[in-house]
């Protein structure tokens, strides 16, 4: 039985450790690439090797840097008094769509999870820590007023949000989370159960 | 709103170029390819500018080769008295895995699309003529005796087929085409009312 040359079976390998992407999948990709006009592939390699040489964690907040910093920790129109607390640097965009919010980021790299060997040591906690005033620090080096822990609502989310909400304890900020609820436009009829049971027990008065 | 910065955003436009990747799907690649072991990145991109370089269509059949012929057409033990024609390259590796065919392989690189701009001439028909037998040609060149035309069962490859069928009526070959009718290990209720027709127009004895 013939097979694709080596070279193209080497792609079609490589491509299958992208995420979504399973072996039919991979073959698709690998004939699109040897068929398609040779500027696309170029183009491809050439903007994965850029970003790779020139995109960095930024050193303040962990969100993709270009520069010094990230786009919006050199921004001084920012409020510096509050800290969003999120997952991945793809959680800061997310945010920034919503335009609901003014404020700077923190990007751990993760969630707690103890079997995976993810422990706080793995987590940029240090770092969260090192923007923050303590009780004790009455003149207050730093401006930072309201952390907001917006990591994801799964088991390992929830883990992290409880243990940072204890370590927060120490310092002289309000801790606070998005809401859980209802999505808007959503219908009870595909809520679960533990939504619904959080949406009611957290229900806000309308008149 | 902040946004990726430009490297990355880069990155995400070459990436939507592909085929079956969305705009969230490219951002979800492109955070991947950001955050993953390097050497993963450069490996897709090291294989992506080697099959680019090495691999070319086989000058004979069209599939895609390393050397001067591609496995197929450099294997003796094919047989060379059938040669099988395709639409495109990953059609050759969808025969080959069925194992059932053992004769040579020709690739058109298309189907008959006028409102396209593909006629005849955009096809790779001379390369296939050039390989056969014409009636007047006593002591044959060439030992080619079948042409299976396997082209897919849709309008354009439909108008192909009809298209190359009469093309071949001057050469000493055998033209034939795959069976149409239900999958193997399909159920009646989910095939089609013209697949069902001709399923049963062209029903196999079975006593």
């Amino acid at each position: 039985m013939a097979d694709f040359p080596p070279a193209v079976r080497r792609l079609i390998a490589s491509l299958r450790r992208l995420p979504t992407v399973g072996p039919r999948g991979a073959e698709r990709l690998a004939v699109f690439l040897l068929s398609c006009d040779p500027a696309i592939a170029n183009e491809i390699s050439a903007s994965l090797s850029t970003v790779r040489a020139t995109i960095h964690p930024c050193p303040v907040c962990g969100f993709y840097a270009e520069g010094d910093l990230c786009e919006i920790c050199s921004d001084p129109t920012r409020d510096s008094g509050q800290l969003c607390v999120v997952e991945q640097p793809g959680d800061v965009l997310a945010i920034e769509k919503s335009g609901a919010y003014k404020g700077l980021y923190h990007v751990l790299g993760g969630t707690l999870s103890p079997l995976d060997g993810v422990g706080p040591d793995e987590l940029n906690i240090a770092g969260l820590l090192k923007q923050l005033p303590l009780d004790s620090d009455a003149d207050g080096h730093t401006l930072c007023r309201e952390v907001i822990i917006a990591l994801g609502t799964d088991v390992r989310g929830e883990t992290t949000s409880l243990y940072l909400t204890d370590l927060l304890r120490r310092y002289a900020v309000t801790v606070s989370r998005p809401a859980t609820g209802i999505s808007v436009g959503g219908s009870l009829e595909f809520a679960d159960a533990l939504t619904l049971t959080h949406a009611l027990q957290h229900r806000t008065p309308i008149n």
